[in-house]
């Protein structure tokens, strides 16, 4: 390499640096620290070894790179701005003046990268732990479809970039032991180690042998002991690169604010601007001569002429091999278009199941198991499993051929997540954003360990599948720790999570059409582990009002006296009291609620064909808490359900102790009735 | 040791697995397995280790025994059972027919072990993780009590019993990190490494080299190659017990199921009854001929002859040794004796600050911090800290001989917990759990990280305090990842959680009154990043009525036309709308609504005098999403709030922008208004 080649090198090092502490500064706001430290190993995976085009920043067989620390957020946007990376549309995915508009409202420069704001944004990160566990599943979604269709583009390599709380945070640690186990030799974090946290040193909190723990639990690791060293930081990636069998963890010696003279190697330098006095001091440092925000010239050009170049080779190469793919292999082809463009197959819902009526019926957990083999039978890329509880949760694909996905069969779509909820959901989020369908199952009462990542699916508009069973105290003996009581309500309180609990076989089954066919919503879905009836729909009608998320299951002629509202298992209650009703004279509708945020999108004329404002007397049941259920019920109405934990019984003596019953719906309804016509 | 002796001991070991097996085979539902695989390690640990009175189970200087799998609870019954543990009212903690009615309504051989159910039961167990991170907590508090008051009677140890649940899930392995760094060396951990999870052979999710990466994070670590082999446990213990600045992993190959010829060492062993006919293979192959539930001649003895005799002479001796420290180090006795009480000093709450009025205000989290302080004064045994964000959080004790809690000062009163939030939050219950006033502080969107434990606090009724900042869109840059919009909704939802959020410093003031005086409940207290004014509480009335949960803050003369409620930073919003519509001679009262639940308590009368049903023009006013408000608005009310995630940009922007505004306050009052008097 010429001097000058490596002068421009340190000067694009240096712009990512200046940026990072102007763009800070002005926003008044943000992290400039690590971005200075990091600049350097940025620099050199960016544009010395990452494959990616930022022509065509959504190639499926891109290497995927993730900022976990996303607060370390303007080192990300000054790479993409600096690599020239385009917008789908042919604009820039971040501006010069978008970088200037860091942290204000509707820049794409959010405090933390926000997927979806700008191209090269692979994930949303910021919430620690949850980047790395991400990548985890992105590298899991490459190897599948590279294991699964043999289409050897698809085996990218992903990179993130992780902080001490990424490794420190629980989530992490279950992700990284995951990876090893898997062998995922395409997957590269990169440890900054810079033994600053906010508090002050690591040591206050931290004082393992990194090395070590990473390599107990499968990985390789090679350390860099400066940051600045380009040559050793390429080193520690050629030597990724030809590791196999397993991930490599490169740790990096960094200091933070490198090259503030005042507050480098600092938990000052993290987390506020450095003020203009120390900036202008690190610029000084950094011999930069430029103005504020200035890109010296030959900078965006080395970019172009090292990661644009091999990029656009290595697509143009990648469009070759597809296309010879495509024609030899027409049909795999035609699934991983599917999963590059998020589409479904045609015609996918005329697998959906229709059950026949039967008064013993099944748990909804069960159907859920038939309805899942059903759509996966037509889905191929619809592939996920359980945190050890398969067989509880009914979560299994069963064909012959579906297999385990494990480091010997990377084509397997049964996944054992290990006994890791959080991470599970977190590598469910990686496989979404790669295009897979990918679901997650363990018990209802669990969402509460891996809601940070049910939150960012939701955030991210991933339509994530949560199979969610044992969902109420129909559990019985298992007690309060294992029995759901306000996770419903909490599930619902999530923005852009659609929230299921279906009644039936069939419900079921439109529950798996609605959630499946959302292409931007991921879904809790909430099953008994008891049986309940599948309703005689000769009778009763089909069960296609599931998709509106609530609908009349049985009714009465003219006004009814009553409503009956429930949920999942509840709904049998209900249908029970309605008929204890009747023979009182007293008439009452059965409306069945699979899901709220559903109905709540149809329009006024159906919600008040559902739930007529004149009857203002209603009963809602759910095992659960109130929470939630007022704007349904209205002023006058009345629960019947949960205020507390549960206990430890068989499942009858529970509703019986609780008072969620026939007997009790009747009487709240009696009174209610009672209450109108005095 | 006598040949009889030995075989009383195959006999006690015997019977704990019996017993085990025919109360799971009775309930028709348990986990049968693992009470069989370690039996023999359980036995060991009480009979010949452990330093417990079962006659004193609540003894402060008790050595403390968690199982963390608590899925294996019939291993603690029969041990409690054997032991002859005592109730404080002298009844057995677990009798004979409490293990026949074991998952039974009532009986106190719940599912799981449900702390408060039966002496013995040190925390309650069954999401996993959780206990061994309890356990870290508990021998924290022995460390801090020793440390600080330098009474050597409460540096017990703690024992805990994990499965490859625990030490897979992200929780366990923050607590493992922590625990190591501390150098705990009154902490074991009994790790069973069966080989076997639900799913099947271990293998297929978990392939770690456990003791490499528990000696990575600072563990000693010891290999029993053979459960049944009483000798090398033995020496396992003894070796925990000569180790000095290490907690201590004992790794315990086991066979679960130990003893049934068809189903040990297999999944099937794990969660369900073995059925008679395996039970009676198992009995013969353990020369068992006792009947249903027997307890054989000698075992009960044994337990007298070892555990009680040795525990009733370490109480003996205890005694003499607190007896003397009381007389020479009165105060110090005093405070430890209050812990073991769970008392607080008398006239503690003459500490609470009042603020003077003050329009510029200050952030709540800065009140928080002053409160805290002055709090802690009177508290000593109020300890805790921050995951990571102390300075963020206002949530360091600042009096000079405060401390930090570390390997090298354990009278520290302030923790540095490292990113791990999890952790921080059940190792503060298993410092609740020891009497210690524990308080747990994070940003307030990362009680999405920590809610199992913080579900645990509820359920196990333990008054930690958890302290959570930057409460809404209020955050500003740092944007939809750091912003809280559903969660104060979603921690209403847990049962007996205080939910708080004080909208000035002199509500803050009283609501860690209300917090710290209530000795069943957490509290979770949402504080703003930004300045709130702090009312003219002579104009206005002082704060009292925040331990009410809610309160007129400004009323009008007369019955009002309108009611505008808020919390925190929104109930200045709702101050501003009140003058505004003034203005336009519209009457508002403002209410602050600090806490739902404790509101919810409050008389009819009460509820009726701030909230009478005769104004049903209400508006509530609120940073986050409307669940859980309907039951004070009523059915005309009208909600000023979030609906989905927040933005990054300068907060005054995100309210503006979110319509939660004065102006838009005043619409939604001025529109119900005119709909009432039309």
């Amino acid at each position: 390499m010429t001097t000058s080649a490596v002068d421009t090198r340190h000067l694009a090092i240096n712009t990512i640096r200046t940026l990072s502490m102007d763009a800070v500064q002005k926003a008044n706001s943000g992290h400039p620290g690590t971005p200075m430290a990091l600049a350097p190993v940025a620099y050199c995976l960016w544009n010395e070894h990452l494959n990616y085009d930022p022509q065509n920043p959504t190639w499926p067989g891109r290497d995927r790179f993730v900022l976990s620390c996303g607060h370390a957020s303007m080192l990300l946007y000054s790479i993409l701005h600096l690599a020239g990376v385009k917008n789908p549309d042919g604009s820039p995915s971040i501006s010069i003046d978008d970088i200037k508009n860091f942290r204000q409202f509707e820049s794409p420069c959010a405090g933390h990268p926000e997927h979806g704001e700008a191209s090269g944004i692979e994930t949303t990160t910021g919430p620690l732990g949850q980047g790395i566990a991400n990548s985890v599943g992105m590298a899991i979604s490459g190897k599948w479809m590279d294991g699964r269709y043999d289409f050897t583009g698809c085996n990218f390599d992903v990179y993130a970039i992780c902080s001490d709380g990424d490794v420190m945070e629980g989530v992490g640690c279950e992700a990284a032991s995951l990876a090893g186990h898997l062998k995922l030799d395409n997957l590269c974090w990169i440890y900054d180690d810079n033994e600053i946290t906010i508090e002050g040193r690591t040591e206050l909190a931290y004082s393992e042998d990194v090395a070590a723990k990473f390599e107990s639990m499968g990985w390789a690791t090679v350390t860099v002991e400066d940051a600045n060293d380009l040559d050793v930081i390429n080193a520690a990636f050629e030597q990724f690169k030809g590791t196999t069998d397993k991930p490599t963890l490169i740790i990096l010696k960094s200091i933070i604010g490198y090259g503030a003279p005042n507050k480098q190697d600092t938990a000052s330098a993290h987390g506020s601007p450095l003020g203009e006095d120390e900036i202008a001091l690190a610029k000084e440092a950094y011999e930069w001569a430029g103005e504020k925000f200035a890109v010296p010239p030959g900078v965006t050009e080395l970019f172009a002429d090292n990661l644009a170049r091999r990029g656009s080779a290595a697509f143009a190469q990648w469009q070759t091999k597809w296309t010879e793919f495509r024609s030899s292999n027409p049909e795999a082809a035609n699934d991983l278009q599917s999963i590059f463009d998020r589409r479904l197959p045609e015609g996918w819902e005329a697998a959906l199941p229709v059950f026949p009526a039967d008064e013993k019926g099944l748990a909804t957990r069960s159907s859920s198991g038939k309805v899942l083999n059903a759509v996966a039978k037509e889905i191929e890329w619809m592939i996920g499993g359980s945190a050890d509880l398969a067989g509880s949760n009914k979560s299994l694909i069963e064909s012959e051929d579906a297999g385990h996905f494990s480091s010997g069969d990377f084509a397997g779509r049964n996944f054992h997540f290990g006994i890791r909820e959080h991470a599970m959901a977190s590598i469910c989020n990686g496989m979404a954003l790669s295009g897979i369908r990918s679901y997650a199952a363990t018990f209802a009462v669990f969402t509460d360990y891996m809601r940070p990542a049910m939150r960012l699916s939701g955030l991210m508009k991933q339509p994530v599948l949560y199979i969610l069973t044992h969902d109420s105290i129909g559990l019985g003996e298992d007690g309060p720790t294992h029995q759901p009581v306000e996770h419903l309500a909490s599930c619902r309180a999530i923005p852009n999570l659609l929230v299921m609990r279906p009644a039936d076989a069939n419900e079921v089954s439109q529950c798996y059409g609605a959630a499946v066919s959302d292409l931007a919503r991921p879904t809790a879905m909430f099953l008994t582990r008891q049986n309940v009836p599948t309703y005689n729909r000769t009778e009763l009608g089909d069960a296609s009002g599931t998709r509106r998320g609530a609908y009349v299951l049985k009714d009465t002629d003219g006004v009814p006296d009553v409503i009956l509202m429930g949920t999942g298992s509840e709904v049998e209650i209900c249908m029970q009291a309605a008929a204890m009703l009747e023979q009182e004279k007293i008439s009452a509708r059965v409306v069945s609620v699979p899901c709220f945020e559903l109905f709540e999108e149809q329009s006024t004329e159906y919600r008040e064909s559902v739930l007529p404002s004149s009857v203002s007397a209603r009963v809602a049941v759910e095992a659960g808490i109130e929470m939630g259920w007022h704007r349904l019920l209205g002023a006058d109405g009345r629960f019947v359900g949960m205020s507390g934990f549960g206990a430890s019984a068989p499942f009858e003596e529970l509703y019986e102790h609780f008072g969620i019953t026939p007997e009790k719906t009747c009487q709240a309804a009696r009174e209610l009735v009672a209450a109108i016509h005095n």
